[in-house]
């Protein structure tokens, strides 16, 4: 079994209205994340807006974070399409690339079955050697993974992980009881990390690391050292951010947050839209309250 | 204001498990469905499973569709993606292949407010020439067309047409009073077109009209001619049709029924399922029973 | 089987601040029904406000109307109870104090299976001889009645008749196919009552008609003479009294209306609020345009 | 301000067919949950099915507890109605048969906005002087306490306690983050107690404290103690009681569970459903289990 284990932030696409990948900035803030001591990287998750990507502009970014990154710290990467075989084949195509581990999101269009929702994860193990996470968003998505099916995917050698953003801690718990040594959990942004990490969860990907790196992993260390009083009142101050990102979106925030630590990443891409001078000077205030 | 009217197929996307597109058997389908007097053809519906294509499938169908159609009935063209200019950017391309309107599916991530709603659908209209047909799918989309929004959409002179999947009659009592000559009604295959018609719609897109053409046509000329009572009797008859349709979900079962009247269309795209043999049994005693 | 046919007002519960009801409007509201040619009168119905009312209230109001009518048209008297014997009781007490009918509105805190939503109706078909109509609310309530529950409910011969809230045309069209002879279909006040007669219905309960009897009774004619496109033209008239309804809620929007007719039934029950004078205003334009 | 804490079982509503309540196997129930330890006792909660009583019912149901208790443990009584008036008379009643708090719980059946649901929990405080503990159940009823809702009532001196059924951990962060002093948190029966108790928590509520009072204890008092390990690992001994709970149902399990400990507390109260006798053993084998 692999090792993925801490603060892994999920990064933003800086695109521009050409729809070209701003190469400059994400490789600045790759080089940013890994000064700050993150554990590693996750592009095109729900903050990297994938679903606003076309395949060639995920690809390259992809193709940047693994060569800015200099295999200093893993680089997991996403793949999602509804078609089973498209997400195996970009999986693959990423894994080629120097990927060191596959976050597998799931996509769909009509409802899926049980069975369904096995095929398409399983068939994205199959195309790649490099360890899988599992993922599902039920918040922006009509897919949810039952536990019987986590069951049947924890047994597939390389599927070693599953990203949680369903919030739901008794789901957790179970999880983390009866699949111990065969998935691990890695935690989500808008939920509190400490939970999950106490659950026995080994880390999180998340948005909210890329604007405030060195106190996730500060946090992710009292976690670690189950330093539970000292890692609460801690997450209690970096809770603002978690709020933001809820108040004005994933990706609008994040992109946001990154202008003002002067990041040039630019909008988020339409229509999705970048949030207004007000809100950003209220980002800014928040921002400013948590460095503090 | 361009006049599409009546039956107007949903089709289906034949490919290989190679994702290779079927081209001879959809130019087959079109012949036929243009023999039994269809009124227009929509590739890249839901039914057509738009969702699972990547982008040069898609435009290959649409391709092999206006070829084969040869400007004998109109073909109105799917475009969807959760980045606006990605999608105009499909309709631009589509047009320029031919396509004599565009059906512009609306796609989303993350939840969107009615200003984001209504960019997206200007976008694509400011794309293209031709007429365009807002569409959006409340069953497997987390999206909907909001009353405001459609007035707004109705004063751009090409945003000619709706399709409503809502089967709100309610509404469209609504929009059919307030817009008139603004924007005209198509029906969904999952409702009962009839009523449709009644309340001023125009026809109907659906994925039945594939397997049902002359039925389909049928129908229609009773409901413009206004004989309300005879087309409700004609309807009862097909309705076991759209049935099985809800039963065994659009993609799955109008590509077995294209199988079992000899179109060797293929099975659904994974991780869709092809039905089962006894489901295929039951479909075809259907099939049966409607053709008598 | 009985002959449960036209328009059933669903009528208001007025109650003062401290409980009572308004037993001489009730009476005066019931004659002015009648006096316009309702065909029946349907307390404690959803715009009825059963669910803000006591068992000793709920009694008094159907007292009043079953009294006050007179025996000139039925009456049939809303039941409902999360627990099965507590509705079938009621169902025999109002029974047992004059109603022609019971209304069977579906409770529960729980989610139910098709198996428990059958003994829930089937028990209180048993407690009484008169016909029941069978009622679910799942714009209000979580339980929706599933096809076969319905096909099992209509074999128990006192379960003559289906209230319909969902506005699924198509799920109509399948029980009045199916179900021709075993169980008929009265529509609901927000949807298009002329389709649901198309579909072989026999009239609607609903709110609207407390305020337009004279209109609906005219509309139930033109349907059941199957002069569908007069009818039509006369619901569209007739729309802007159903949106009112949605938009302003169902009891606040038919009291407000009532007061405007000078019907003083007061205020819906806390914290159900009453219209602002602007509201008010507002509903009275709208009435007035409908008068004329 | 008053000082509930600890475990507060939801006690079950044993009741017989007939209607009447099972007043000896009730007073033995409380007895036996007063001599392990709990801290309190709340009747006519969710497990109490109080949905599915009358007001005769639920009066009886408090009157015997509270009696019962003989003021060794503090009562803390739910009320529900969907009119507001109504439900501050319940609460009124409850407080002058000796209830020492008031459980209240919102009922709704036309959708309520924040205003409304304010007034319904204001009206309740005001019209008693005991503390008053705020309470939805978004799984089971289409209501919500929105946060500027909560802060409001938090400034109504005797709404001293809010009991979360939504497992929101990042909501129940923001409570006890800006809320601190002004109103205490109970956890619910279906999440992890010991994370509410990290978060500032008081206690909890919950149903399968009725069949593990002694561990429910044990558990609350490592959490009391900042025991977090340890609290975890005993807490993930008793988890599988609370996934029984929600498998078998609330009401069902607990009564189940009861009846397999000996207290004769009967069937849950149809259309509710006794769990069948391979359920009650497999229930019985996870209660052996954890006794162990």
């Amino acid at each position: 079994m692999s090792d993925f284990k801490g603060v892994f932030p999920y990064l933003v696409s800086p695109v521009n209205a050409d729809g070209s990948v701003r190469e400059a900035v994400l490789r600045e803030l790759v080089e940013h994340l890994i000064a700050k001591g993150v554990h590693g990287l996750t592009p095109l998750g729900s903050t990297g807006e994938f679903a606003y990507l076309t395949w060639p502009q995920r690809r390259k970014v992809v193709e940047v974070v693994i060569d800015a990154a200099r295999g200093r710290v893993p680089v997991v990467a996403g793949v999602s399409h509804a078609s089973t075989a498209e997400a195996a084949r970009q999986a693959q195509e990423l894994a080629a690339l120097g990927a060191d581990g596959v976050l597998a999101v799931l996509e769909t269009y009509f409802p899926l079955k049980d069975g369904q929702v096995y095929e398409y994860f399983a068939a994205i193990a199959q195309a790649v050697k490099c360890p899988v996470v599992l993922y599902t968003n039920p918040s922006f998505q009509q897919t949810e993974l039952s536990l019987p099916v986590i069951e049947r995917l924890a047994e597939i050698p390389n599927i070693e992980y599953i990203k949680d953003a369903s919030g739901n801690t008794g789901k957790l718990l179970t999880i983390a009881s009866k699949l111990a040594g065969k998935i691990k959990i890695f935690s989500a942004s808008a939920h509190i990390p400490l939970f999950v990490m106490m659950l026995g969860g080994v880390g999180w990907m998340a948005g909210p690391a890329c604007i405030i790196p060195a106190q996730s992993v500060r946090l992710y260390e009292l976690a670690r050292d189950r330093r539970w009083d000292e890692g609460l009142a801690y997450q209690k101050q970096l809770w603002d951010i978690n709020r933001s990102f809820q108040k004005f979106g994933l990706a609008p925030c994040i992109k946001a947050a990154l202008e003002i630590q002067g990041f040039a990443v630019g909008d988020p891409i339409p229509p999705l839209k970048a949030l207004s001078p007000q809100e950003k000077e209220e980002l800014g205030r928040i921002l400013q309250a948590v460095a503090e």
